[in-house]
């Protein structure tokens, strides 16, 4: 028995999230499916952690455990041709025993893609969520830094989620302008469910002028969702890397 | 009778290109039908020309005459909550009534987009044509120049069509490369069928080393389909811009 770690690229679109669910297109049942077809085995596919209906990935870290004698780096060209072309493996490799894909993550970064236009771009609006009123990026890129550090991010948190501890490590929050284009990059220990999402919603009040940036400390000390900004549309989210 | 003008994207990914085909989802009889929400007229929208099944448009200019007194800038907020999310009019503006969108057009400048990887990447795929062997950009680049001017293109003519006049001016041709990305940008008086997509298939075969960069200039002296290369796959190709 050998544990194989996948790295898998997916455009989440047409994918309820990357865990199994019953009677819904999962990323975590496609790859299953499509391993079983390349080795004849059924195999429990452990990802990183879920991904929100919707949201993409360029980084998300998978593993199994397999008797097949394909090569580790040859999984991936083994397991694509089952694939549809909206998800894929990138990356295929072998890992000790012990390694666990959602245990041994030590750091998720995650990007929220945003842009600000009155009319719709269709050759955009995938990857990205747009923007109705232009925002103030200066005020957006201040207000990331309250972000820093251990808090109880309890305002980040979807309001129907029953996650008992909510305090995470944040390294790493920086807003750019790329052109057009705002890019809100984020990097923790974990993430609540909806977290990034209401973060990005956060940064957009601020870019807004509907709270100060220093305000956001407010926000995280109050604990409460109301007091943080709406939860944007997955579009935007992609995980892009989880490092071990 | 007002002439009013349309600038258009769409990700062509879902529609059997811009022209009006029985039973086929089209670029123009969805913008027609939403015209027709916004303003009660039916109305004949004019292209600058065709695109293929699967080509995208980020600047896909067209007309109609209407007697709406909706204000010409405002046409593209009217239509837009008409349209699905793969097409949007990003722009609307009035024009003098002999304006053409086909007739009146000077120079339309496409985009071809590649990259090369052994395992497909879900989000790029959409927009890119993956290579699945590497190519020699520079010899890419070079190859560019023989297109430059006015030539006979029959050889980039897709072998279905029944075209007479396959004289074209290639005003510029340039191959780039942005980080991974490789683009084709090719700007002329007009296209024939498929041409760009060959012209971009050609330039495969010359990264390749299949033919040399100067052997270019023989294919389309031969005026000969099967000396070009292939016809590469219409989701690399871009509308770009079209020039009045």
């Amino acid at each position: 028995m050998r544990r194989i770690v996948l790295k898998i690229e997916y455009n989440g679109k047409n994918f309820c999230g990357f865990q199994t669910q019953p009677d819904k297109r999962t990323v975590q049942e496609e790859i299953e499916k499509a391993i079983e077809k390349a080795t004849g085995e059924k195999v429990n596919l452990v990802g990183s952690g879920r991904t929100d209906s919707g949201v993409h990935a360029e980084g998300q870290i998978a593993h199994f455990d397999t008797n097949s004698n394909i090569p580790p780096e040859k999984f991936a060209f083994a397991i694509n041709p089952y694939l549809d072309s909206d998800v894929s493996v990138v990356e295929s490799f072998l890992k000790y025993d012990g390694f666990h894909a959602r245990f041994s993550a030590k750091k998720k970064t995650y990007e929220y893609k945003m842009y600000y236009s009155p009319v719709p771009h269709p050759l955009k609006d995938e990857r990205f969520y747009r923007l109705k009123f232009p925002v103030d990026v200066k005020k957006m890129k201040k207000a990331c830094k309250y972000f820093l550090g251990k808090h109880d991010f309890k305002c980040f948190l979807a309001s129907n989620s029953k996650v008992k501890d909510t305090v995470r490590v944040i390294y790493k929050a920086k807003v750019e302008k790329r052109g057009e284009d705002i890019i809100f990059t984020v990097q923790g220990n974990g993430f609540l469910y909806n977290m990034v999402r209401i973060m990005a919603g956060t940064l957009v009040k601020v870019g807004e002028g509907k709270i100060k940036p220093k305000e956001v400390k407010n926000v995280i000390k109050s604990g409460k969702r109301q007091s943080a900004g709406i939860t944007l549309a997955p579009e935007g989210l992609t995980l892009k890397k989880v490092e071990y």
